[in-house]
């Protein structure tokens, strides 16, 4: 269902029910743009802490504009044993609403912009009727200044007057004189005669000022005054003689009018705050910058500390999920070659998954998979859908005996809630949205600076004593440089002491160092710290609940995804290079093992990933290929975000075909699933 | 004649000839937004000298994207007396040409897109259509990487191969050997059969590297090898057998094909350097911005300094004509209520002015101006011309005989060459591009700053002693105040001494103030300061040459308006309140008399326009009116550009109209012209 400005307002209820009988909610956003700032490559350095990769997307991702964000609700039908689906595809645009609104400016990337174009993407309905909002903020001080005029009116006894400064005669400009006294002659008559209404000529705002104040010193009752506008917009004053019960009736009137402004210019932000609400599960597919860009342009600026983010994160979206990350993750990603959202769709209706059983429900727009019509969001975040419930549904047949239906309530898909997809970073594979991050074992990274000259086949020359290496650029001037063994660290240290043209460090060095300039900067900038207080108003407070709620149950459940789980799982996820499958065999009864005792509150160490991360072998280094991108979130436009080649994958594919299907034996989910 | 991406090729030697043809060219631009600043009232303070306005104008405007720019010839047919016109409707956007071209962000403005929108502006053209450009760094670079290519080809004998770094056998990862053997295996049944080509199979960038660096080693003569595209856009490499002639004949159509694509790339600034070379007159309405964003998208970055943008302007518009300030300007503002375009347009077709006698030229597009399409480049740019012909018919009214026919070349109108018009400043009416500007005595003005509470009515009240008094904000804490009397000035500073919460300075002592941060500054920022030679690029040669020739020009002509003259006749237009009308018929000789002797190259002082400013009479001060504002380029969507409101203006009309009908008989235009 296409929504726009125009049916939006008769769309809502649609939309409220169709949140409120679904079992699970996809959404998906189109934006204007990906990056302001520098290349996605520099963007996104293969070695960025979680707290970096927040900052960055933070500064350079958040001017664009969400302008399409597609919902698609899911609702299971036990009696069919099927989905039935509706989806939403609206589209957004700030216009302002009054003269006094915010002019919100966005930055539109050319590349995205005509990537979307070439994908059919239409600007118009965007920027001609695209439905409104408003963040939280915006919307208390339109409130606000609703009360505060209703409030000076209730004052003055006279409704919708203005309060004058004075209150005394008002001083009108001898130019203005004649124009007064004819207003006072038309009232005078006004209320001599039987007519109960008079509309003024259009004037100028000011001379409108001048009438409400004249006639609220002259006429304190009896008069209800308006501004009104002409079918041409011109403005005008139109006074009617009037007693209490009128008075009464017209300024509930005027206030029912102005609820109804508000809820206007609210806009599309009622569908967010309907969606958090809801308490939902919301699956997304690389989700990050749509969780980001939906926060930052519905609720607010967002914060600049990773863990304010995180909190705000679980107020709007008590429940998010992945796909990507699902489907990086043991046990799917041995069987998943690509995970770009179309490759995902179509892979996830393949043996050894099955094509989850899905309808239209009555009066919605059905999409044919076959005939894609990806980048539109609504369509995205069908298809989303579809990835998780056969993701689910495979998770099922593990079970003894197996089921062909899992719930987005179960169980099963726990350990996959609030851990969001990062792009290419080499050892954290995720953002734990309700939890500490995974932190990786560094001490192999070193940090060196060099002269911007210095291209990457100097490096490998700096380093040829050492084996295999691996960089990953963070700007012009310096990269780290990842060495196959951790003793080699110290040996490189010495051997550099006397460089004069480049520099090394340990990365623990870099981090400190890091944090040293930090904390200056933190003293330089201001004593006081304010907590914000993120969760305080009405729209969230139900999420905030089921927030607690939530971390109360994983607590006694007792049972969550171990980091090494899900940290080797996914070690090779964001860069093939890396991992090795060698010894599946061995994590996957490690995890089995391991899975028990390990809660998702516990602090995870650098020990607690390091050993997945040391069994991976070392593949030759060389330099990076230019292979075909991802093609989701528009990165893959510039090419810049290299992964590995398809052909590669295909290899590796084999092999991790004839792992997994030894492993599956071995990998029997816990009961307590 | 719309042109965007598809037709435009096809379509450029049409828009050659029509400008080579033509006696004027009118101009305009459609932006994505106007100010990413403060509010347009902060951007636009009524006494912003040229260097400030010019600063925040590139500050807070240049970012935004110039979408649509409108082009209409005009060519005069002299057996039929009446001019023909061509217009062209450009629609532009920055489509990144290649994986390694500028992929350009820009701003958009909200309130400007909401407004385009309601004026049916198609976005999609603009977005999936739009000519692509390049500015002339941009266009150096690209041809220089392809002489780099070319040239490196040509030294390593081998034309289509990427020089390797080394020349001996090519390190093939161990896991590319098997593919690099088969495409040499590939090769040498080539090489010893009939065929003279074989494609390989699409591959990755890498590949296609250890390809090329091989073949190059292995094969160093014979053989051609390109990089194809297939339907799908993959990449794939083909290798041909050649002879010596047949080499040479590819490498040939291979520069062609280069060179067209340099052209492609260069788009639409091919345009904007035809109307350069042209030299011809180019006139445009309150055309500042469209001038700024043209140079800035199309040639350079603006530069820092309003001198070194004054030269760079004269080398790409060597002749500009702004209607706007045409029409703020004695004989025409006495005549002339509305300088808007729309509203222009209409007066200029009524008595005492004549309809352009105006025709469009086989196989152009009429526009119905009784049907406006207002805001439609092409179509504000026929406008304008219009406009132009009609007021510069009526200068030939006063000549003696009366000519009908004024021509672009005339004399009469090179008063108004190269002055831009300046929104709302109330002493100097416009930019004036070939040389210094206007300095106007501002000794009755104070610079006050104060807690950010305070509001204009504190201003006021600080100053009710004074009489009247007119506020011009600049920030939140501090403002002009314009006394009403010079003398004043002292007597304001002396009460003020002890003040404590509020500080006031002379304007004098103001711009030292300016002046010493800004020379503090440079020394902070640097020691060095590089000229930058604006006119060294062959594109704009000629236009520095038409320049030159035109400063002589006018120098030897000894004649131009005096800075009374254009001082004076506009020192109302920016602000309503400012002047006063009663002593004309004085003003009128003035000019007669002062016009002889001034120079254009004379270096105005502030004594030479104060007469003027002085002369205006005080009208009642009071808080900034809330009035109709400009409706051009899109300054009115926020109406926070008070003008005199209408109703004001029909008062003064009227005033100006009895005025101007007696002094014309007074004001006979100099015989020089």
């Amino acid at each position: 269902m296409e929504i726009i400005r125009k049916n939006f307002k008769d769309s809502l209820s649609t939309v409220y029910s169709a949140i409120e009988e679904a079992d699970f909610l996809a959404i998906d956003g189109e934006f204007s743009g990906i990056s302001d700032g520098p290349s996605v490559s520099a963007l996104t350095n293969g070695l960025d802490t979680p707290e970096e990769r927040y900052a960055k997307l933070k500064k350079h991702s958040m001017d664009f504009l969400l302008f399409q964000f597609g919902l698609c609700t899911f609702r299971y039908d036990q009696s069919e044993s099927k989905y039935l689906t509706k989806s939403f595809n609206f589209y957004i645009f700030p216009k302002p609403f009054s003269r006094n609104s915010p002019d919100i400016k966005f930055i539109c990337q050319s590349s995205s912009i005509d990537f979307l174009a070439s994908q059919g993407f239409d600007f118009n309905k965007v920027f001609r009727n695209g439905i409104p909002y408003l963040n939280q903020e915006e919307e208390a001080q339109l409130r606000e200044q609703y009360e505060e005029r209703r409030n000076q009116a209730n004052g003055a006894g006279t409704p919708s007057f203005i309060s004058p400064s004075s209150k005394g005669p008002v001083n009108v400009p001898d130019e203005h004189k004649d124009f007064i006294n004819r207003v006072i002659a038309k009232v005078d008559s006004l209320l001599s005669n039987t007519e109960k209404t008079v509309d003024l000529e259009p004037c100028t705002g000011f001379q409108r000022k001048l009438i409400y104040q004249t006639l609220n010193w002259k006429y304190p009752k009896g008069l209800h005054v308006e501004t009104m506008e002409t079918e041409k917009k011109e403005r005008f004053i139109q006074i009617s003689r009037v007693d209490e019960e009128e008075r009464r009736r017209r300024e509930h009137e005027k206030q029912e009018r102005e609820q109804e402004e508000l809820n206007d210019a609210v806009g599309f932000s009622r569908v967010i705050h309907a969606i958090s609400k809801s308490g939902k599960l919301v699956v997304g597919h690389n989700m990050l910058l749509d969780v980001m860009h939906t926060i930052h342009q519905f609720y607010c600026p967002l914060p600049e500390d990773l863990n304010d983010f995180k909190e705000v994160t679980m107020c709007v979206f008590p429940r998010l999920l992945d796909t990507k990350l699902m489907a990086s993750t043991h046990p799917f990603k041995e069987l998943i070659t690509n995970t770009s959202l179309a490759e995902l769709e179509k892979q996830l209706k393949e043996n050894p998954f099955k094509p989850p059983r899905v309808d239209f429900s009555d009066g919605f727009q059905s999409y044919n998979t076959a005939t894609e019509q990806l980048h539109e969001a609504g369509y995205d975040a069908y298809i989303t859908g579809l990835c998780f419930i056969s993701m689910a549904n495979y998770l099922g047949s593990f079970l003894t005996p197996p089921r062909s239906h899992i719930s987005a309530k179960s169980k099963l898909i726990e350990p996959f809630h609030n851990k969001l997809f990062l792009m290419r970073i080499i050892d954290i594979p995720y953002l734990n949205i309700s939890g500490p991050d995974l932190q990786p074992k560094r001490d192999h990274v070193l940090y060196v600076t060099f002269p911007k000259e210095w291209k990457t086949s100097d490096l490998y020359q700096l380093f040829s004593a050492f084996g295999n290496i691996q960089v990953s650029w963070i700007d012009d001037t310096s990269a780290f440089v990842s060495l196959s063994q951790t003793e080699q660290v110290q040996i490189a240290m010495n051997t550099s002491r006397y460089a004069e043209s480049y520099k090394i460090q340990t990365y623990a060095e870099y981090i400190r160092n890091k944090l040293e300039a930090r904390h200056l900067n933190r003293k330089w900038h201001g004593d006081g710290w304010v907590e914000t207080p993120y969760c305080t108003s009405a729209a969230v407070t139900t999420s905030a609940y089921a927030y607690t709620h939530n971390r109360a149950l994983s607590g006694k459940r007792g049972f969550s995804p171990s980091p090494e789980e899900t940290g080797e799982a996914n070690s090779g996820v964001a860069d093939g290079n890396w991992c090795d499958y060698s010894n599946r065999m061995d994590q996957g009864s490690k995890i089995k093992t391991e899975a028990g005792p390990a809660g998702s509150a516990r602090v995870q160490t650098y020990a607690d990933v390091v050993d997945s991360r040391t069994a991976g072998s070392w593949v030759q280094s060389q330099p990076t290929e230019d292979s075909p991108g991802d093609d989701e979130k528009g990165y893959d436009q510039s090419n810049e975000w290299p992964q590995t080649s398809s052909k590669k994958n295909k290899k590796h594919k084999k092999m991790k075909t004839e792992d997994s299907q030894s492993s599956a034996a071995l990998f029997d989910v816990p009961q307590v699933w």
